[in-house]
């Protein structure tokens, strides 16, 4: 019934890739399915002006997609001259759900900037960036400790999302495009390895929601977070 | 305990003044609190290009403030030469949420652009914008069926917005700049008059949520609506 | 014989509310007939870089008009990325005829910035403007010596301006929109309130004029000045 | 006692040399003492979009200084990824000015684009730019007219332009840059071959003027534009 | 004697693995080394305005590099508002030497877009990229030939590029980084299949270099496209 | 048989004339044929962030053409927003050039900068550009000398630049406009003043060459550039 074949309540083929960029202190390919994005992890030693000298540090996300990650190229946005609205949109709710596990004062007077490339695009692009800017952003912490260079522990807890909406009034986990494209609503959540909630985004793309419906999405996205994080785990023990 | 004086579940003194803006073909002041927002609703024959030639109309919306209407000056945008993340992010959920009540067909070839430009901040400046947006909307509707340029009934429901938190633990109704600053968790509620869900944004500034805090927000929200929502019909009847 | 039904030598009803703005150092609604302008002086403590260390400050003004201001939607300058050729004319204009009143060095290291936002405009939002800088800048003065931040007597003078044009032959005092559209001669006159002249901007729309036209136009504003300088007073005494 | 020698009604050397660019329409380099314009004319067939279709043409200017003009570098404009409020500002006076001596209609379906460069900046380069546009677009004019390209007679009157200032008390003729920087007010005039008066800017730099002072520097300018006047008809009669 | 350990007339490692983007009509990851470039072609059916209606394709490409594909982090250009003078230069590099051996009549009216994004950097970065573009256009030509819409053979030879550069006095073959920082002298070879050269570009970083240097440099770069083109070839017809 | 009836081996008529911007510490008109560019060298005392305190300098260019130094007008950057890649390619190209012969330890702290605006285009404005910049670098630093500014001598060599091109089959020297637009090939050469190669920049506009096509091309600019060193010790000792 899912274009895709799958069961309402099953996530894609998750993968997570580390190490895959030389230079950065930390990163990843992560695939939800056909989605595929590389996460580094760079560390600087300036932080953003209003944080100077306050003895804490601050993370950051960037967001970006390869022209032909999509159907049509898109337009570099580069070439155009700015950034999206949705793509500052994104970048900023990844940069806030990371800082929400991290502990900015153990980080010390660093910037841990997330860049977040997408190389292939079907649907779920910032789920995936968050979940695998989790994993690279705890290898340039631990790269950070090897070097003494934290002040405590830095990450209170892991963090991954997942996006769920109603689809032909069915409810389901992990839209790939062209579920997300037609389904009534469509939900982002943010969640914590231990459970809790980070951000939740939930839009009416067709008809608006009732209580019971986000109840179920919710649910859902607890399953799915549920098996990332076991996955991310995996992922950075191995 | 609110800095406000406030009950927990308190909405601010809201107020809605339609008409003015003279040239406009819908306008209102709306106030929660002291925050005030001045919305205008234009009618253009022009619809995006991608809409060109289909029959359907378009609601859309930008957002903007003064530079004073905040404790310190904020730069000015025009002279930035942007719009910020922020902004942006602002713009496009007010346009969400009028399109969620609009029947773009029954509006016909036309473009409906609402301008939110806040004249003072006090929290809440994008809940005020929507609940006003609607009244502007509706009185721009209500001229072009005395035109008779409409092609049945465009509005479905009226829409209005509410923010919510978890300050210092407890849930409360309708943040101003004061207790939005200091809230652990800050959630915008974007509901229909008949009680649908249209958008919901749930965001721990502090420590992540769980569910039953979600809940309660929740219900907190349903009941400004509520009172949200007879205010825009008594605007609209006056 | 004006479209307005005025008297050549007359001007409109003008009115100036201070103390709009709650957050601003002084601030005031201005209205030449159906043109508004909110104005609001911020003080900050730094001034342009060629000004640092000198001991002398600033007094710099911005202005922008709502998109819906005018009869049609103008677009928003922050979504085109930039400020119009007439708007940084016109706010040019404003911060060197404030500047003509002001002792910088009385100042002290401090800038201030008058911003002008048109909420609509039916012709003057120039003179409109300056008009009411003025008004917003005495009272942000006044808030700056209660906190004994000056250094001796800023405010020289006040100012106040004015536009006058020939329409169908007639030398007109302050024109309205439909006479700006249609006046053969335009200028604007910025006058302090002891008389002298601290700009004159005269431009021939259509048919060049004479120095015996010139003449007329000057005496019409010095009338008008004289008027709007009892009103600034008034309004400052209240 | 002028910092050049000159008495107060004495203009500079001013020299118009024709035809300087190969490829314009119409072209000069013209000189007020070290003040270096070079103008040119470019006819080109397509006009602003708001005029197309209605017969008539339009006459626009741009204005640039090379980087070193001045006494220490100026940044490139195109590498600062705009023009600056001055710049703008000057180039809308040169293309109204132009404007009002062009008949647009007899002009046809046509823009003429006076491009102002200044290779020398020493004081009253808008002046000289004005000036020397007029025999440019002369001669612009004059290409079309041998191509019959015209429909009527296009110029309806020669236009040129200098400023006239009060400096340490009295009132001079063609400031240079030495004295406008001290002038206590600064006034540029736009009239033309046969007199009238198509623009007046008048500036107090320092303490506002009064009604005769303004007098006394339009009887200079009168004056300076006869001379002025006598030079462009003799270099189009060279 | 070279840092990395090879022979003066060594190339890197090279590999070009094919069909690396789902949507894109030809893609290849092709990496020279530690650089490694993702290359994507796509086929649009609109041309550049210029050559709209003649009947005639165009070959173009754009270049960019994710943030950490180099040692510190490159702030991203999309970010920055602008491409660098040197993605700008490279880009317009890439395209000149792909449409060197396209028959844009060939071609038909149809865009191709090459874009190479780098998404590791050690040197070499242009010449993988140009490599990489011809085999990504050669495959999106053969996706054309397969729907008939090509007119006639589109691809004339194929093309390739190296760089070259004289390191501590001696010419080697296909610097990486280490290699080009120090080089005295550096130059890039884009040359046919056929052994016909497209472009050269040589810079004498330090010391200037002399024809019989130039020479060796050549013949080194014969040496290194020989060995590219058979990789292409193998690529292709694998 | 040459468009410009010249040999193939002939340059154009060259000048260089100094001393033609008042301002400058370094200037001159330098024209090769028909396109003219005027060039200055500013000394400033602010070098780039990256070399502040290392008492080292920099040499750098900007390059701009007049609006209508070109057959049709080309827009005007400053109104564009944006240097064009080709005049970003240009600019970069002239400092590197320069740099070849400068001694940075020898300049001191300092930032010469080159601005080389084309006048009138027909074909090597580049070129042109290169030649005369060593021109004005060199009065610069002599201006300099005069100060005992300089830690040293700092010209180690003179630097020219001509193009040269293969056209209906025969290689040329110093194309013009009209050669340039035909030729199958075009390169750029920069040639120190003792005959070492700077740079060079060979593309096949049409059909590839081979490499004794390159070879003709060098010879030629060889003797190009032995012409255009004795114009500039000519010219620098007149």
């Amino acid at each position: 019934m899912r274009p895709s074949g799958r069961q309402p309540t099953d996530m894609r083929a998750v993968k997570i890739e580390r190490n895959v960029a030389m230079k950065a202190e930390g990163s990843c390919l992560v695939s939800f399915g056909n989605t595929k994005v590389l996460v580094t992890a760079s560390v600087e030693t300036s932080v953003p002006g209003w944080l100077r000298g306050k003895g804490q540090g601050w993370v950051t996300a960037e967001y970006g997609m390869l022209p032909r990650a999509t159907g049509s190229r898109t337009r570099r946005e580069a070439t155009a001259g700015k950034q999206s609205g949705r793509t500052q949109e994104i970048q900023r709710l990844i940069g806030r759900s990371l800082r929400a596990v991290v502990d900015l004062q153990a980080l010390g007077e660093v910037q841990v900037t997330l860049d977040c490339d997408v190389l292939e695009a079907d649907g779920g692009t910032r789920t995936a960036s968050i979940t695998g800017a989790y994993v690279a952003l705890a290898d340039a912490i631990a790269w950070m400790e090897v070097r003494k260079l934290t002040k405590g522990v830095v990450l209170k807890d892991s963090v991954a999302a997942v996006s769920c909406g109603i689809y032909r009034g069915t409810p389901l986990l992990d839209l790939d495009y062209l579920e997300d494209v037609e389904a009534e609503t469509d939900a982002n959540f943010v969640i914590t390895g231990s459970g809790k909630f980070v951000e939740i985004q939930g839009t009416a793309e067709g008809a608006p929601f009732d209580r019971s419906e986000l109840e179920a999405l919710m649910t859902l996205a607890e399953k799915g977070i549920g098996e990332l994080s076991v996955l991310q785990k995996q992922a950075l023990s191995a």
